[in-house]
């Protein structure tokens, strides 16, 4: 089985798969008297025939080394997840390659990100190592008349094992 | 100066000030081969002359017990708060009462909910009392030509300490 190491997650690493979203580099405005420090509108919601709705996943934690053996994507929207509590989670990604996921990269989020897959960017499931497993997840809710075929699947001929370090 | 015991938030409860975002009762989906528990479409998102974004706020932390002595609504959109760390924070909303708030009631809501209070609600700004006070929020962002009038604050006549417990 071919492993794979989790590079700590960077905005710049991942920009080819989504985005990052924290208070680091973002542009702040105090609120609040001065108690509360407000970092506006940072995530682009990208989300085709239906609207942008808020869920909550609760997911297992997945042990260390993780064997990743599916990749997924959502050709009709982005979807966010942020972490609500001190979790660490798994990003398994993947550019697409003739409609199959291409070579795969893996990132370790940890407790203060949040993070947007792009649509239709192959990406593992969510794999959270640490916290509660609760988050709350932005993504396409589909209309009455239009469910919406949203998943893709693809499973992996090899399976990848996935490794914080060398 | 007056006072007021805050109580744990339930969702009937919070149901004139907004809802309370929860796993406990809402309907569920198993996904990832049973993994991970999906509870879909959790919040109504009531945004006039703009869209909902996704922000960041990082609250300092409040002692207990707190004194409230400003409350505010917003005219233009809903706001939901979702605590990213195993926080506890207060609620102190109000009816209107003729463009002012009316009788405060006070709730604690803690660690697993995120809370949405409703378009035009007074309410007490983010003031978590727990955890590491970061919170996603989902609110309006306004647009470049209609920045928008989404704030409005009062000034209580006399502050109100809230407390836990009798």
């Amino acid at each position: 089985m071919s492993s794979l190491i989790a590079q700590p997650i960077t905005a710049e690493a991942f920009a080819p798969y989504g985005e990052v979203i924290q208070t680091e580099g973002a542009q702040l405005t105090l609120i609040n008297d001065g108690l509360c420090h407000r970092f506006s509108d940072l995530a682009s919601f990208d989300i085709e025939d239906g609207r942008a709705g808020l869920s909550f996943f609760r997911s297992q934690l997945r042990p260390m080394p993780y064997r990743c053996h599916l990749l997924e994507r959502h050709p009709l929207g982005s979807q966010c997840f942020i972490p609500m509590s001190d979790a660490e989670f798994l990003l398994i990604v993947a550019p697409d390659n003739g409609g199959k996921p291409g070579p795969l990269t893996a990132f370790l989020a940890t407790n203060n990100v949040a993070v947007n897959i792009a649509r239709n960017t192959w990406h593992g499931v969510l794999a959270p190592v640490a916290g509660s497993g609760l988050f709350a997840v932005i993504d396409r809710i589909g209309t009455e008349t239009n469910g919406g075929q949203n998943l893709e699947e693809h499973l992996l001929e090899e399976a990848v094992l996935v490794k914080y370090d060398q």
